[in-house]
């Protein structure tokens, strides 16, 4: 094991040896870990301030800051990546300081008390993939109608529509019936068509204008010009950001429930 | 010092003693720290896969979890508190399973090598208080409209009206021009008297109706009536909301960047 891929851990550390320790490590861009009693300052397009307690401390390879609680999903305080850090022991207290320029922020964490840290640079180059299936497209658009337009208010989903089932449909900013056909994958021909029929059955009964949707990552390469012509329309939408958006949702009732903050 | 707020600090250990320490401290609610090379399924409202690399799992004393990366400030992985966990050696690697019932969701984290583990409680009863200024409540609204209400547009803020300055004006969804006067604390009857003078005085050249939205965390106790004497509204909105705004909105453009998401 080469010594950049060493760990180092501290138990109980003095302030000046945690500065020297956590100086040390961000300089080499490593992934710091302290644990300690500490308070918080953020000042920037706000203002926070946390009382002291114990907390856990993370500095990333990026620069990027978190100050984690022992509860809660979220950390209470962070900065992005790119973060320019001051570390300075002061008396019997370290301040660690992440400054931003664009825009101008700082967060400020003191501790008088650390138990302990630990450094290291974390080996990996693994990929993160996110799927969601057609249903959970279907899922995030009535969700998060704006991931279709700004406007649109979906009616219903899964409806049954002589000759099968309209994946979503609803009303557009202008009054305007919209059907949606949803498809995972790059959409093809039998997908316009499908679509088509949909709002021929549609318009049959409904006396009013109707817009049909084809709602997929992307489109085979002569289909665009078949929408056209069967006077459709086309919405890129990504599966993955389906996924990113059931899971955000669920995440955020949660969140609002601690934080009063209203869904978005 | 309590045992109960002992420090436990594992390097390197075996799959065996890790198991019976993580373990251990799950049943105690401690906050857990795992730094290892590991790879992590999720399967709920969405699926995504992990390949293997070393991270930072967290375990908080809530039953929350995060999978944290060397960089980046989201966590790739998580789970909101609540969850039921399953701690297991199967061979030389660790199965950690964090469930949810409601949605139905599991997200398990395979370990084949770790490099630390450490466990505590965090001692932490701090508050933590965010603040923000009225032109930060005025930049909040500007970036995310619907806090006022939906369908608002703002056209432009601080805007030069004799006798003064217009906080914020835009336009409803109904196209009738709405004017704001934002105060950070309750709002009293000077602020009313304030909005009504702005409202007159922009009556006196635009021949359109005109709303004047008194925007505060709330208003003092006979200003409702007034208000309704002046034929103005009143909107209440919380200053740290706002500050919560702008914090975010300031994540989402780096997020948006790395994950290609809109800015909701």
């Amino acid at each position: 094991m080469s010594s950049s891929n060493a760990l180092t851990v501290l138990v109980s550390p003095t302030v000046a040896e945690a500065e020297k320790t956590i100086g040390e490590a961000i300089s080499q861009r490593k992934t710091l870990l302290i644990i300690g009693n500490c308070w918080v300052h953020y000042l920037g397009r706000a203002r926070s301030k946390l009382e002291p307690g114990e907390r856990i401390l993370i500095i990333k390879e990026d620069s990027s800051l978190l100050v984690h609680r022992s509860v809660g999903y979220e950390p209470v305080n962070w900065q992005p990546p790119g973060c320019i850090f001051h570390v300075q022991a002061k008396g019997n207290v370290l301040e660690i300081r992440a400054v931003r320029q664009k825009p101008s922020e700082s967060v400020k964490v003191f501790f008088d008390k650390i138990r302990m840290i630990s450094a290291l640079s974390l080996v990996d180059s693994g990929e993160f993939s996110l799927y969601a299936s057609e249903e959970d497209m279907h899922k995030a658009i009535l969700l998060k109608p704006s991931l279709l337009e700004d406007g649109f208010k979906p009616i219903s989903y899964e409806k049954k529509v002589e000759p099968g089932f309209v994946d979503v449909y609803g009303v557009d900013k202008n009054g305007k019936l919209v059907v949606l056909e949803v498809k995972r994958r790059t959409a093809g021909k039998q997908a316009a068509f499908q679509l088509a029929k949909y709002i021929d059955a549609i318009k049959s009964k409904a006396d009013r204008e109707i817009r049909g949707v084809l709602v997929a990552p992307n489109i085979a390469k002569d289909v665009q010009r078949l929408l056209v012509t069967l006077g459709l329309e086309f919405k890129a939408l990504d599966p993955r950001k389906c996924a990113e958006v059931l899971k955000r949702a669920e995440t955020r009732k949660l969140e609002a429930f601690f934080r009063e903050e209203t869904r978005q």
